[in-house]
């Protein structure tokens, strides 16, 4: 698909000028109640800018809003619909839409497809007046779409259910409307930026091969990750993902890995969730990034939406804690990476410039007793040392005589100047948390753990490989 | 060694009556000044029992408490002493030490057997005097004892710095003290309940196997975890976890796995981590269970300390995200545990209950609609069919209709009445932490994604396994 076309016909998902909501009421903590004060309140607080259309033949206003009686009679600035209203009433609404010339709907509304032969039929129904009239949909049976720069969010669970992420650079696409809620909820506690999320329940018309295209042309996103059960056209989706990873890199966790894993998703979604190996073999030939789990997906998503890839696969490690150093080195030969090994010069500096108890090496361990500047001539070190392609800071802020803030502003510092990625590794608790979103915030991704700092590194490096295989 | 022996030699590292504070200042932030606070900290809280003694030859009085020249001088109910002085005068405070007749002795200090020569042949002259007086070391270069229940703790981090967990049934011990700290201050963010920790440092005399056998005897303590580069006295190692494996599980963080991991270790404490397969098949060999990582030590370590063990391996789901289901039915095959097939009765008594879009089965799928008293019909099924051992329940705490504490007290009341293990997954962000926190604190253990929670069910069949295995 070209360009123009795929990001005409999905941007109102993303940016409406107007929003009708159909379904809206006044009655609180109602799906159709939910989705209208979430737009409502992004209004009143300037982020969305677009009108809202209320549609609900039953009210006048809605909380001082006019509402509309049907989607045929609202304002002509309208181009997007979000439907929640009973499923059986869907498809002539559907209609009504087409006739009304807005191209791009939401259906939250589920009991389709995913309940049997009717809900198939209801599904297919409205798919051909879909395609008849140019019209895109995401769902049925979902959340929709949530983007925090927008102020679009038909996630219809309220802030006193869920938290929102903040904004940023990361897209994430799920089938799973349960799933799209936890992770949101999860994203904002952990500091991930989410720049867009759509989840497309029975995935009836816009899919992952369209929603990957839209965010390639999307200046906004670095990284594009899925949670998928199945993919529904095989062909399309591997045709796409070729053309986007050599842009931008996706990540995917595919679940129904096994055979228990498979049985349960049929009865969930009701598609075929195939042969694991088939997958598998997909994300490989198309540089897709596989997560084990949603905590691998972020922590891989993290790394890419902050950090510059690098040339190579020889990791640096420098530590303030042995422990940690030789775990980290562990990961280093588990996720198939080398340790780098520093130049005469890099030890030669450092060794200078160290207190004798401090250990000049790979790991550099700048040892208990170091503050911010013992950690700024590793790092330069390491910066310079062309036998380094990723540097892996772990700091253990606990210790006693470290400026935790000093440190930081190095970390940032040299990750902005220099051109290798740098990954930091704080273990810790609340004050941790604290200053790791600081420094998250500034540039530099942070891990629990050394384990996953590396694995981290790992997937970059990965990506690296194959966007180099791909140029031989 | 006899019962009565173990516990009395080092009983006093973790109830003392009087303690020593040997390099005790008034200087703030330094080492011997945090530990002082520390102990007269928990004393002015009613935490600490003992009487405190500070030690230092050039100071009368420290804060108000009488301060002694030397240890020689302190009352006769001192049974422990912490040194924290220079490394060069630790040999002669040992035969002051001895001669006073305390014996049971937390040596911080650093600068010994890991800096070279000298340093050992130091090592060599406090150990002989130990031998020859019958005094236990701790140490050196460690951060030594923290048991909240006591309020001994020797962690020279301030609060500023560090927090400190709450009390539970977890036995921690590790060679590395930066480790130590961090471990601490993540469990205290973690919610994950501490009962005694031990940092022995160089491991110049207590060791894993002396603590093992302590803890055996401990009656706080349900499991005990390790973090451990390398054991010195492997016979001893194999023969004390022998006799402790049939009565508590231990869990050990082994690093140094790989070859680039054995080389920073032995950088790091001077030890030969030896060849990985060993410690492999001594782990198997004793019923130790291995971690991959920290959050995998204390992930089992948590199910080990709050659960009932299984009567075998078949695991029932309960969920209302059908994508969680799936990766948990994913994770039971990863981990070669068995998905239960649920008895007829179990599934008649669900679907008479349920509506009709909730799913029966294995995952039971309350769907996104349900509230607790559908949660409770499933998991009331599931505590009664016999062929489920364990229960893995994922509560999104997001949805709609979920009364959150009701869950919770259904849970709490099945965990303790069933003699099942229930296990939790909650996915989400600080209301699902302030949930999980309290959930945990009636006793289940929750867990952030369903392969972590079905990874925790595989250790405590995993060592049940072992159980039977030496029946036989």
């Amino acid at each position: 698909m070209e360009k123009s076309r795929i990001v005409e016909e999905l941007k109102p998902f993303f940016e409406p000028k107007g929003v009708a909501i159909i379904g809206a009421t006044d009655k609180k903590g109602k799906v159709g109640n939910v989705i209208f004060e979430n737009f409502k309140v992004n209004k009143e607080k300037g982020i969305f800018k677009g009108n809202i259309y209320p549609v609900n033949p039953k009210l006048t206003e809605i909380e001082g809003v006019k509402c509309y009686p049907s989607i045929k009679d609202v304002p002509e600035d309208a181009d997007l619909a979000v439907i929640s209203i009973p499923a059986k009433f869907v498809p002539a609404t559907m209609k009504d839409i087409a006739e009304k010339g807005i191209k791009s709907v939401i259906i939250i509304t589920g009991g389709f497809g995913e309940l049997g032969e009717e809900g198939k039929r209801m599904e297919q129904e409205i798919l051909q007046i879909a395609r008849e009239n140019g019209i895109r949909i995401v769902g049925p049976n979902c959340v929709g779409v949530y983007v925090p720069e927008t102020g679009v969010d038909t996630v219809f669970l309220p802030e006193t259910k869920m938290d929102r992420p903040e904004t940023g650079a990361i897209a994430f696409v799920t089938q799973s409307g349960a799933f799209a809620a936890a992770m949101l909820d999860w994203a904002a506690m952990a500091n991930i930026g989410i720049g867009k999320m759509v989840s497309y329940g029975n995935k009836l018309d816009v899919d992952d091969a369209d929603l990957m295209e839209y965010f390639m042309y999307d200046d906004q996103i670095r990284v594009i990750t899925f949670y998928i059960e199945g993919v529904k056209d095989g062909r399309k989706f591997i045709e796409t993902a070729r053309k986007v990873t050599p842009h931008k890199p996706i990540i995917a966790l595919k679940s129904g890995r096994t055979e228990y894993g498979a049985k349960a998703a049929s009865s969930h979604t009701g598609s075929l969730a195939g042969a694991d190996t088939i997958y598998d073999a997909v994300f490989k030939q198309t540089g897709i990034l596989r997560a084990e789990d949603f905590e691998h997906m972020f922590d891989m998503a993290k790394a890419f939406a902050k950090c510059k890839l690098p040339k190579g696969d020889r990791i640096g490690i420098i530590t303030d804690g042995g422990g940690a150093g030789v775990m980290a080195s562990d990961a280093v030969a588990k996720f198939g990476l080398k340790m780098a090994e520093l130049s005469e010069e890099t030890l030669k500096y450092m060794k200078e410039k160290f207190p004798p108890h401090a250990v000049a090496g790979n790991p550099t361990d700048v040892v208990g007793d170091t503050d911010a500047q013992r950690y700024k001539i590793a790092i330069e070190a390491f910066v310079n040392d062309p036998n380094v392609d990723v540097i892996v800071v772990i700091t253990l802020f606990q210790v006693p005589l470290l400026d935790e803030m000093e440190l930081i502003d190095i970390l940032a510092e040299y990750a902005k100047k220099s051109d290798k990625p740098i990954i930091a590794v704080a273990m810790g608790g609340k004050k941790t948390e604290y200053y790791a979103k600081i420094l998250e915030d500034k540039g530099v991704p942070v891990y629990l753990t050394p384990e996953r700092g590396v694995r981290a590194a790992a997937a970059l490096v990965q990506y690296v490989k194959y966007l180099e295989k791909l140029k031989e």
